[in-house]
């Protein structure tokens, strides 16, 4: 069990490598392991390219035969993008198939499993379960609820407002907070934020890291209000940002964007005259985005929350009391007896705030 | 240095039966050891009787002589209502004095250290001095800053909100959280609220266990609006009851008040025309009041907080959102640059709630 799980551990990192690029596919990783030692490894690279269990048959070569599976995620077992995997592992002599999590999609949903089980291979399922969905929670989410992951993330000040009565919010929590929520946009295929955002602080919304892979920056702008001059239409990423309009309007500006390479989607509106973020995520699904960071502001976070859309939400509390500011969830008003419910998760200290995640219950 | 903190604990443990019993003066608890033995135990009881010293060397009688006594603060060295410790210590025999941390009042402080070193007993300070600092921190407060140690409570829903719309705050938090506040109750001199928590809540303010010491109920009544059938006024603890006025009317009231047994303090107004809480504080000191835990709502916390009144900030966050509700901090208004600063403890999980310690930097 103990070097099960080294080897699932080393294809979760794999994986990982894919993150990003594979969606709407899963990211996967696949390692081939012989007498104790690795004899091939592989990821899911890219949406279209091969599998990563075809990747590690291949890096194997002749040692495939004999050896035993580490995939972190079920084999699928019918014809997408490329042939099943499970034919080919069948094929290859491997003896042995250890699977972190079975593949959520309807059309495998363990059925690759009992075609390895058929052909006489052992299968072990279940190693780092856990962690194999949690990296791949998009990929469940849109299977299961039919619409992306959505991460909410709140700065705020001990008092809850995540500004002053300025507007003003840089910065509330400190340094390393900030740093962790730039590390955490290469985790998801998209970050969002409204325009209140956009008109306050002019963001770039990109990782740190910016040699690989960029998430889509998308913004709500029901009306279309988004200047030219903003870094999110003008920088080199722009091919990359997403405006959701809810406008019937503003043809010639929705032409322009699109000349200039950014993405215009345009969805209904709710009873509130506003985006119908149903709507809008279902549209995002459409350019292949499984999970979403929303980093605010007000407006987005009220409407989301409204709609029972997170999935999870990080909170920063800084070491600040403002009295009177920007409340976190606009056009919210509920009674304490209709409160929404959260679950809070343990926790901890970062830099000078505290970070707690949580889930709507 | 392990046995002294063992025997130390002991004398720690002692000195909290006196809590509450002993303000203005200060919890101390006293153990005698002789060949790895307790030969005597005692803790001041009640201001005014025999210091914790005297009574553990009554305890353990003749057993005193060749003693090692371990005493959760420096012995005094001075008449006060009792005669000097540090004399009666000399003449029993003692060969050695364990002291967890130094009294800081200016006519000890170090003194009765000295004058048992002068007289030849081996002397050691500082064993668990951070714990027995932490107990006595309303005597330590009133003697370093002149005032009694404040400790704010805040129960707060996620997005900061100390009540819904409609002002109901019953109950924000879960139960394990109001358990350990009423738990806490037995820990300060007195418990504070203002009028608004009066009126909407008609609490008693009284700890869980009933059957000792009970603490001053202090309410901030700027106009002495307090009706006479509040649980405050008319309880069995109404001799309790400390009603806080900056009016210089209602004469009538206020003799009816202190005929029915309620303190009545009369303080100065502030600039704003509220009660000037230096003042009150000041007022309530001459009570006895070393620290006072204050439980709400948002017109004393926001004034408390504007004077740089807290010592301790206790906030638990429920895992719920309102959207919009009744402010932390009434009458605040900061912009980022001038937040009033805290610095936050390591957060922990409370029942459902997330429990944080900070304090003001």
């Amino acid at each position: 069990m103990v070097m099960h799980e080294k080897w699932m551990k080393r294809a979760l990192e794999l994986a990982e490598n894919g993150r990003g690029w594979t969606s709407p596919n899963p990211e996967v990783g696949a390692v081939l392991v012989k007498d104790g030692q690795i004899v091939g490894e592989g990821f899911h690279h890219l949406f279209g390219a091969p599998h990563a269990e075809i990747e590690a048959i291949r890096n194997a070569g002749e040692n495939v035969a004999g050896s035993t599976l580490y995939v972190s995620l079920e084999p699928c077992c019918y014809f997408g993008k490329t042939p099943p995997c499970v034919e080919t592992i069948i094929r290859s002599g491997i003896h042995e198939v250890v699977v972190a999590t079975i593949d959520p999609n309807p059309k495998v949903n363990g059925e690759g499993i009992r075609a390895l089980r058929n052909s006489g291979i052992s299968v072990t399922v279940g190693i780092l379960g856990g962690q194999a969905k949690e990296s791949n929670r998009g990929f469940f989410s849109m299977i299961q609820k039919n619409r992306p992951w959505v991460t909410l993330k709140l700065g705020l000040t001990a008092d809850g407002f995540i500004a002053d009565v300025t507007g003003k919010s840089r910065w509330i929590t400190s340094k390393p907070s900030r740093v962790y929520v730039k590390e955490q946009r290469l985790k998801y295929d998209a970050i969002m934020v409204g325009m209140g955002t956009v008109f306050k602080d002019d963001p770039s919304l990109l990782p740190e890291n910016r040699t690989g892979y960029i998430p889509y920056r998308v913004i709500l702008d029901d009306v279309l209000n988004m200047p030219f001059r903003m870094k999110l239409v003008s920088d080199e990423y722009k091919q990359r940002t997403v405006l959701v309009v809810s406008t019937g309007e503003k043809e010639e500006k929705i032409k322009q964007m699109k000349a200039l390479g950014v993405h215009v989607i345009r969805t209904e509106r709710n009873e509130l005259g506003w985006i119908d973020l149903n709507a809008a995520l279902e549209a995002l699904a459409g350019f292949g985005i499984n999970s979403i960071f929303c980093e605010g502001g007000g407006q987005v976070a009220g409407s989301l929350v409204s709609e029972r859309l997170i999935d999870e939400l990080q909170v920063f509390i800084a070491p600040k009391i403002l009295g009177t500011g920007i409340m976190a969830f606009s056009g919210l008003m509920k009674s304490l007896d209709e409160a929404i419910q959260l679950k809070w998760n343990e926790p901890v200290k970062m830099g000078e705030d505290i970070f707690i995640k949580g889930t709507l219950v």
